[in-house]
């Protein structure tokens, strides 16, 4: 780290391409890379290319939540042919009898909501779900998601990640492992 | 319509690709079939298909706002080989001296917020930018995003939707035109 510069910046590296992100600092006071998958569609691509190799043969569902996953899981259902689901994180006007679950995360530093709508729920019925996230950090995210599949008839078929910041506690197959940089600039 | 019918339907086309969807309520009491390209990859691409006829050939930059939009301005992005740069409607923790924007949406009935990080912002300055967006109802929406390339130093190029109910007021480029359903079911 050079601690002259105004950012510290880091080499991201996904698919065999590379983005120089900027280091943000998390509410644990630990800093992440930021990885930006809106509005890059080649890095986008190259990481959903590498999840795939990371799905099970009997995976029936992909499963996010808004909004920075949103392209990735959108380009992995593409290459992967599998449908997907999206919990959102504010109720929307047109939602009916939704599902609603409390998400605790580090990386945001307050508590959260996750809303999934009932007809969107009914679509893990029975499936085996992948949950898919740009970046895994603490894990509380996707226990959340894994609530909302669990409560909606489903089974958690993998968890997978284009990043995580170490070595999660919880099963995860992770494209890229982030090395963990400390608070201190 | 059918009055005894718990959900009015309606069927709706875009690109050779038809999808039955409910019709929702606005706020503005009038109905709005349910356009959810989230989780439809088919109809996301027929859309976007529809929409890159209607880019101008001095188009340099996409720009749209979460969360509904996305997966449609990304696959517009992949096949237009433009940029896109999305407005976030909270504000994210790594954002750095952002643009705030106010917007006023008939659609969801209540203010709402937009965020444009710094760097993000500085990605419109001096371009030719082409709004995007999945429905256009009020219009509220397009005015707050024409705010911001405005105020990031952008030129508002062009005003592309999938989808528009009736026909807005501002000039617009919509692949779809719907009708417009009073709020009698």
């Amino acid at each position: 780290m050079n601690s002259t510069s105004p950012v510290d910046m880091f080499a991201l590296t996904i698919g065999g391409i590379t983005r120089d992100v900027p280091l943000v600092r998390l509410a644990s006071n630990r800093r992440l890379p930021l990885v930006e998958f809106l509005g890059d569609t080649q890095l986008c691509a190259a990481a959903a290319l590498e999840l795939q190799k990371l799905l099970p043969e009997n995976a029936q569902v992909l499963f996010t939540c808004e909004t920075s996953s949103i392209p990735l899981v959108h380009d992995l259902a593409q290459i992967s042919k599998l449908p997907y689901e999206v919990a959102r994180k504010r109720r929307r006007p047109y939602m009916n009898d939704p599902l609603i679950q409390e998400v605790a995360s580090m990386t945001l530093g307050v508590g959260e909501t996750l809303w999934l709508d009932k007809n969107r729920s009914e679509n893990l019925k029975g499936k085996q779900v992948v949950i898919v996230l740009d970046v895994v950090a603490s894990g509380g995210t996707i226990q959340a998601l894994e609530r909302l599949i669990l409560r909606s008839g489903g089974k958690v078929c993998a968890r997978v990640a284009a990043f995580s910041q170490g070595k999660p506690k919880l099963e995860l197959k992770v494209a890229q492992e982030l090395p963990i940089f400390d608070g201190v600039g």
